[in-house]
């Protein structure tokens, strides 16, 4: 088993290990003192790995209790998040206890959420099942939910007590959810690892199980080292919006349906990169987001995109930041005012 | 104008002074950045209150939007916290504005709950306009709202940026607000500061006027050298909790409508310390609750209340920790089982 230990304001263990879902019993019960656990999860993710989880977790000495909301986004509503408080209540969770969020980025946010502010906190423990869970949003202490207004506009800092990442669940995932989370592995290529990079570019989607380890444990440590420098995202934390700032208005001009969170994200790394970089890092770029059934280009007009982007959770009054990589592995944040960066974006 | 500075994971001032609330405006704007704030406020303050700090703010600089509910804890809800969320969308606040909660404990408590999870945590100020907020809420970085089943169950660990306390506030509090906040000011007495439970004990209801500067004072003294040890709620800050565990049973068997939070906690402070100390420190205690027209005696079956009690949010599995002063000024954390608790408050 592989661990990587981030030393947040409170120190945890990512273990990344195959089959390791069978045994999250006895790894959970290493690290809480507690014996009663509630698990939150979806419909989907429930019918693949639910018992399994369950199982392991008596076998263990747990009780368990189980709380299963309808798989997707419309999902990480205040009305669930109240659904969870609800069941969290009747059964009795006290602030010793911990609860397991099992299943992908929705799960994921909306359970640590919970756990941030049930009780005014207690312990969770992330159990994510795909690969954008694994590699991006378990890790780092961000929790969410998303309003009628905007997503992830509610949300808290909250270290789980441990990430366990089993990358065989990753052979269950739709080619579509597979890619979604590729996007953001070939992030961390470009902001921080040429080295990885070059491997995800040497695959493609057909072939990239031969190397999923790999990038499953590179990407972590990178987000790792990133988050321990800035947890509370103040500063260079701000490298992992590489493609974020344009990709979350792609996002949200179609409405969150068209377009993954991946394939904006791709989308968005291409548009900074095509503006501010050498067309060779462009082409890169380019050829190893189609490796991978990623869209490289966005038929929204760029000034619709434009005023999205000025509308973004992240906006100071007037400035935008954003990240360029003008060489592969290596990343800047420019913060520019947003008329300064309309021109950039609409080549004027 | 008096400082007490709380140093926690942020260090804050609490700044208490008579007439302070007309320079409030002055007082935030040496505090943070933004010109741009939003008051959350009741519509009872926000009749006394609103248009002087709205007023000030204003000729300090500050854009200001403002957001009404109705006064009451009823509005403790996921369902205003929903409206407050929505009202800071509209009005485009972002994370580096700051809001501010003008009132007593229910709006201090949801204003900062919503400050600590929109868009992830952004500034909130305290401006206290009861007693007990003065001295109890306003103070150490406990926020929450209220769920269907039970009080305060959803929160978060949120200092404010600043706190203002304008003492002149207090004279437009009905007596039994007053005395709602007496309790408070008596248990701080009880806990840590036998000058302070002389001061108290030595005036009444009529005049305690004369005395309100310095039970403020003193008693944000108290919680700031706690809360400083204990920001998290861990250990040291449950001597806070005199009185509380009974209080908290009480206010719950007659659902919150019968007795204010300070009838509860002066009866929780009489049932503990006659079970647990010498009679002359009962007979103390109960001629200064009196003084303050507070309960010493609750006519709930016992065996009601001790249901209530190992219900509480700060239960262990099996252990309830309460609070005894055997003298005047000093008080000692027990930690029993639920069932030597049980035989304690029923005398067997």
């Amino acid at each position: 088993m592989k661990t990587i230990t981030v030393k947040a304001s409170i120190s945890y263990n990512i273990y990344i290990e195959r089959g390791s879902i069978k045994n999250c019993g006895n790894i959970i019960a290493d690290t809480v003192k507690t014996r009663r656990t509630a698990v939150i999860t979806d419909d989907i993710v429930d019918g693949l790995y639910g018992k399994t989880v369950t199982d392991s977790l008596e076998k263990a000495g747990f009780s368990v209790c189980k709380f299963v909301f309808p798989n997707g986004e419309s999902s990480k509503s205040t009305e669930t998040l109240n659904q969870i408080y609800t069941f969290l209540c009747e059964n009795n969770i006290t602030r010793t206890d911990c609860i397991i969020a099992l299943g992908g980025g929705v799960v994921g946010d909306i359970t640590g959420f919970a756990a941030a502010t049930f009780l005014r906190g207690l312990d969770y423990i992330q159990i994510p099942t795909t690969l954008l869970a694994q590699i991006d949003s378990s890790v780092g202490g961000k929790t969410a939910i998303d309003l009628p207004c905007g997503k992830n506009l509610v949300g808290a800092f909250k270290q789980p007590k441990c990430v366990i990442c089993d990358s065989d669940v990753l052979s269950t995932l739709s080619d579509e959810i597979l890619s979604d989370g590729m996007a953001e592995a070939i992030k961390y290529g470009m902001i921080r690892d040429s080295r990885l990079f070059d491997l995800i570019a040497s695959h493609t989607l057909e072939n990239v199980s031969e190397i999923i380890d790999d990038i499953v444990y590179s990407s972590v440590s990178i987000k790792r080292d990133v988050v321990e420098n800035d947890e509370f995202d103040t500063g260079e934390r701000m490298i992992l919006n590489f493609g974020h700032t344009l990709g979350h208005a792609v996002e949200s001009y179609y409405n969150y349906e068209t377009y993954t969170h991946g394939s904006a994200v791709a989308m968005g790394m291409c548009m900074i990169t095509e503006r501010e970089c050498a067309p060779e890092i462009l082409e890169k770029l380019k050829n190893c987001i189609t490796a991978y059934r990623l869209p490289v280009k966005c038929d929204a007009p760029v000034h619709e995109l434009l005023k999205l982007c000025s509308n973004d959770k992240k906006r100071e009054s007037g400035n935008i930041n954003y990240i360029v990589c003008r060489e592969i592995g290596k990343a800047e944040i420019k913060r520019v005012t947003v008329d300064e960066f309309n021109r950039l974006m609409e080549g004027k």
